[in-house]
């Protein structure tokens, strides 16, 4: 196949916000590989357009990583089994900004002067750019165009002696989200930024010790949670055991709040939280906020607006039913929509229940608008089907402004509720109405307190504009665009 | 990658009834081939090994066929534009036996005197050996394996004058279950057997005509659905519009009655019901006929538990919640699982959702039991999760018999209703209680009458053994052993 | 990559006749298989678009079969594992008339009541195309657009008894050249057409039999020549032992005089000769023929022309040198030449050795010109080295008849010899002289006897238009085109 | 398929002694990318694993590289079509130790400060591991185990002021043979070791200039040669000229005497010496030295021994004859040889013209004997083949020592020269009479003078031990291990 010639249909999801990446770390078991790979796999909605382990055994590291699904990328007998030893470094990576390539594919490696060293990331940084300036200025070379090689670069350039301190005097230099797992040394590391804005957990299987991303990824492999990486901790794990430093400043913590909105798997914990649950109370909270008289249905947009709907019908008394519904067969890509096509209004991905739609008043539950597309051919999907009437719930504040912290958001100019005020929103998808919960009570339903204006307890940056670490790599108005200079030299390809 | 080193991993999907096949039809529209393609994607459920589409342009016929899902094999540009005419002929197919080649891949099509003629098959021929075999000695060459390549010689071999004449004259010869949608001559023929048994509807997209197993791809390409074609019925549509004749005589119809608790698609209608809201109204007959006392929740085993559960929980009052989460980044293969892997019990698929199982009474809901090696685990998964009770309640009798009509069952002695009596089920996966929905419950629920013990209402043979067609190729005792003398000797592979 | 952007460099190659077919055949050998992949090899000059294997192993047969050349197809372990039995069929084939189909690659095999058959055919048949009328008429279902189907379907269809009296059924009502390799019921079967006129020969390895195009077949693997199959010959190989017949009457022989020429190996024998002895004799005649006074080297068109240049030299005393260097590199695409490139006159395959050329009185020797591009552009090269004269000196006679005997010639019209006679041909090419060796000539050098005018001792309908076997599908000034009504209504392309 | 499974047929290439690169550089021509592509094919005799091509536009650079052959990795438009820009570096890479990583092939590219820099290298670095040590204490990250990447590290660290001063400082520090091509800024630089013991000319078209290693790789695009590249010159081509300078010392040259023995194409030039002639001078000169009396034929192991197999027959007056036949189209691997076929003495590659060798006393004409496995063989052929004597005679003197300046040759151990003198080789080859060409007829042959002890004219250290550059990664007896304590710690595969 000619890879240029399919195109991405359009469909729902490309409306939402992205994770962009999980990480997976092992250190002790016999088959390090097998275990980072279901962990991976129990951590695809984190990412899926590439993936990677690197295990390493006495003084070898092996690595494999692909683009593509974890799945089809660990399946072959040949390739776990060449990823040898006890410890394995694994990460699953969303694509940001059309560059594919497997360069950029982690965890990354390289060689040292003490040894191999090998780390993979959830996050972004939001100095790399300049830092990647001083550092090719000072000699250092480049192989990809991932934000993550300034980490290497810097532990390799250090002083420092041990490995830890030359890492600790890197991840002091870099500013942004970062969720780190990394190897040396016949050890395994865990690092969480100051605020923790991305999630990091420690489990157990044996006497393995586990880190990855969510919980869902120790369950997978019937591993024991023992407790989250704390905001600014960085975790040794080896022979003689876990050792825990807190060498970045002592912050309070600003754990990111979408990833109870969407981004993690409902069957997650996140903080002592069920994600499920949390959800099941945002969307509680959103049928007492914003009831909707005489709604005959409650209506979840598929798979992610489930939860919320669910709490919004039992709060509500409102019963529900699932009036979309959703072919899971779709892949990234499908034949090129000719204007013929076009002009049918294909429905690749969802269909409504029409005998449940026709003639009834629906109260439609979804997680976030972002650009509005999508909520407006829902809508109308809707309206098609028969409804009488379309009120539309939302289980997050407006998304008003970009995430710089690892999350794929377009610029803040293409965000709807940057654009008008949610009565224009309303008018815009053509719903007969729209609420969105708010501030307070997304804050109550996840933590059962207000937002704390001055010191607020998570990072909600896409819905405040209140950015926890400076985004030194931007313009001053943290519109989203990237300083980019450095980049547009290097259109290297490489197959 | 190896394909022989990749192992299919063990899913609960295994443990269920496959539907076989997806048919698809266009006559009169501009770019056939897309239609046809987009329908397909809709009928994925049907079959996900392979897919086809024929096309015909004037005495031209143009191919395309290949092994793995609808949107993979018709995402190139070059593929599809190369798939000329108004007319379209599209199959899905799902792997029965071991013989994914794509010699075996549909639609089939051969040069006749009278020019090419395509044909796709959803059903099985219970004769198609012992035809095969006479065609054989009268010199035919096969080049599959495939049932439906004895319709293609039977209408070679025809002494009959026209296409039409000459493929009544062989389908007056076959046996089974056969929904067949045809092309020569300009024109598509849609075929259903004389009982009905599996799915085949009309509709209508401006002038063109389609032929589809399923109501669901008409939905996709926004086409009106019209009627569905009759037990019995063969309909001809060509440029002087459509012709409806009746030449295999006149059965009251025997439609599958499985169709509506597994394997239609949800938002499908069938014989004017939507499966859905029948799926529901089963899980509400089901509630009255087995309600669990002071259970919690109700749970559905995702995603085909879903509706009959939502009716379930409607009917009973007791909470719907979505105790199991599943993945669905989860593709045919996946790393070998290792004993020491295997022994961590790993949840590939299907993760419980702790927090709201710990300690409750849960009242599982699933559409059927087959092997039941699914349902001990997810019985053990909710345990392990903590639930004080468990109750499976199943929205289909029990499975105690073969199906020879096109789907894909385990011989009569692996199904585990054939081996034991209810009590005994229930004591082999470890539920506190176990019932399936009686014979009478699950028509009164789909036609709202009791089943009609001399002339049933539908084909319900897999729950009680009355095969509605004769199983000539079968073992007189139908416990699903094909006769294949003839077929071993073939083993031929092709790359 | 893309294929259909891969564009076929014009090469010097492109203006030959080319053989279209090797077939080897193994009994009685425990690693049939590998035999017959070394076998292929060894041919592979006969046939280098796709070849196949098909072995058996008592009533199983397995096949594999690739576009491609030998040694990439058979490469595999697993390929040539799965490949089991004591017999083996095999053929390499050369592309004809673009239909590069996997389903056109041979050997052949079809299920019939006895078994399963399978055949390879080096050769062209002359009445396939209205034999294949006949078949469809009566039912019969092809499924490529290869002649050595319609042998296959006489098989199928024959009302006689026994494998072979149905294969010498079928034979009987075939016309043109073939040498064909069979095998069924656990033996072989040779057979060469009534005139001999493609090549068979039979070797012995130990207890098993070979049969083979060429003698350099049996060298590879250390076989030994045992003798040729005689004209009309079928014979049978099985555990009883060598069985001969000679069923389709008694013509003398008259085998193709090109392969001497070119086609075959300069290391087989054939009818007892050394082709390179042959050859050598051939540019001896020549020198004799067509003198060149004052020459000073006498250059080979590398690597036909080689042995004749040798004789060449030999016989008139002046030296031999390799004036033209061969990149061997080359495969069967490479980048498209755009304008610019075009315009440099880019020699991808050959290159002049300047230094030896400068100043010189040059005699090129090459075997044939065909549509005399490339003899065009080997004068020019040789000019453009600085060549003082350039004689050209061709080992066959001038080709003017188009073969229909299984060597892909362009039809008449495009010979340049049939457009011209030799003055005009050597002003065209713009060489100083140009000499072909005469008929008689060449037959001296090949048999010591001249031409027998009456019963011609070969086949040389090339040069003289004299058919041996009536070329019934085509047009009756036997113009090269073939008669294709039936062939145009099927498209169908599968991937 | 899968490769591990493939495995590499022992065939005559590989017991030859192989060059392990050719490049190529364009500045100033519109369609450069496609000039390289022709000049690596010309060139691909001196590399057939791997090849890249650079290209710069601006400042942006565009590279496409492969493993594999010139003519399949560039064949396509897209690939071709997306290398723009006037300027061009291309590499063709042999394999040399097991790491056909697509990251250890070249041109490589970096991002520098100053923008984008590349380079190909031919030769190898005899302190590449020392400095690779040093760098990594710096702080540099390898990303291949290629020793080229060295010199792109050291361009990186050095603190010059401009491009050329940078490489000019970078260059100073290695040690070795060396013919670099580099682009960066606009402009291509050529370098050649201070001995100049690989070969780099310098050719123009039109406006546009080319850097090259051989002279055919100008022929095949229509360039004109200009002049060679001077040992220890570093040229620099730009919109303002050529311009020329020898920053690094002043040495007499010692080229590569083994060029003209084997790794040059016979068409190329080389220090305005042909090198057929030079080769068929070889030839003469060996047959003054070592005359067979009453030999019947000279016959060249093809395809290298042909113009000194000329040569031998024309100075001796024997019939120059190809009494052996060698067959193209043999890949890479091919079917695994079992004991059974192992046995056969399966000839893959060559077969002996069996009707000339017969009774005959033969002079076999090759180039070198490496391992002596081949030659073995080879005599062994003849003698089966019915050879009455068999004198081998070998057109360079005995290969005793190791390489290391880019040819891959077997460690010291390995070389039968350096085991034995000529008179055992001869009896272990089981030849009649051995004899290798002296120093001084080589010398003689080549220069028209007697090697200069003092200081020779040639790099010949493989047939003497001299090494003009010390080789400090060696153990100090030069046996060819190389000293990798850093190496073995990097066991990442890529895929």
């Amino acid at each position: 196949m000619n890879k240029s010639m399919s195109i991405k249909f359009p469909n729902f999801d490309d409306d939402k916000l992205h994770e962009e990446c999980g990480v997976f770390g092992v250190f002790g078991y016999d088959e390090a590989a097998r275990l980072a790979a279901l962990g991976l796999h129990a951590l695809q909605h984190r990412g899926q357009e590439a993936c990677g382990i690197v295990t390493c055994e006495g003084k070898d590291f092996f690595s494999h990583k692909s683009l593509g699904l974890v799945d089809s990328t660990f399946s072959s007998k040949n390739v776990i089994e060449r990823l040898k030893g006890r410890i394995a470094i694994g990460h699953n990576r969303y694509s940001t900004s059309g560059e594919p390539a497997l360069r950029n594919v982690q965890p990354l490696y390289a060689d040292m002067d003490f040894g191999g060293f090998t780390v993979a990331h959830n996050g972004n940084l939001t100095n790399a750019h300049t830092l990647r300036k001083v550092l090719v200025k000072r000699g250092s070379i480049f192989q990809s165009t991932s934000d993550t090689e300034v980490i290497v670069h810097l532990v390799a350039m250090s002083r420092q002696r041990t490995v830890i301190d030359r890492l600790i005097d890197a991840v002091k230099q870099i500013k942004g989200a970062y969720s780190l797992v990394a190897s040396a040394g016949n050890q395994i590391i865990g690092i969480r930024d100051p605020y923790g804005i991305r999630p990091l957990v420690l489990g157990k299987l044996g006497d393995a010790h586990i880190l990855a991303s969510e919980s869902c990824a120790l369950d997978i492999i019937g591993a024991d949670y023992v407790r989250e990486i704390k905001a600014g901790e960085l975790i040794i794990i080896n022979d003689s055991g876990v050792k825990s430093l807190f060498p970045f400043g002592d912050n309070p913590s600003r754990f990111c709040i979408f990833e109870y909105v969407y981004f993690a798997r409902p069957d997650s914990f996140m903080e002592g939280r069920s994600v499920y649950e949390t959800r099941k109370r945002i969307g509680k909270e959103l049928a007492k906020e914003a009831p909707v008289d005489g709604a005959d249905l409650v209506v979840p947009v598929p798979d992610s607006g489930v939860p919320a709907a669910i709490g919004y019908a039992q709060a509500s008394g409102i019963p529900f039913e699932l009036g979309i519904i959703r072919n899971h067969y779709i892949g990234r890509t499908f034949i090129e929509p000719t204007d013929t096509i076009r002009h049918l209004g294909v429905k690749l991905k969802h269909n409504a229940n029409r005998q449940f739609i026709e003639g009834k008043s629906v109260v439609l539950v979804d997680d976030s608008i972002v650009r509005g597309t999508t909520s407006r051919k829902i809508v109308e999907m809707m309206r098609d089907a028969g409804a009488k009437e379309v009120h539309l719930r939302i289980s997050s504040p407006p998304t008003a402004h970009s995430c710089f912290y690892g999350i794929d958001t377009p610029s803040m100019d293409e965000l709807l509720a940057h654009k008008m005020p949610v009565e224009k929103i309303c008018e815009h998808i053509k719903a007969d109405s729209l609420a969105y919960i708010s501030d307070d009570g997304l804050y109550q339903a996840v933590c059962k307190a207000k937002r704390n204006a001055k010191v607020p307890q998570f990072c909600d940056a896409c819905f405040t504009g209140e950015y926890p670490v400076e985004c030194v790599d931007y313009n001053s108005n943290c519109a989203g665009v990237k300083v980019t200079d450095l980049h547009e030299r290097q259109q290297i390809s490489k197959e």
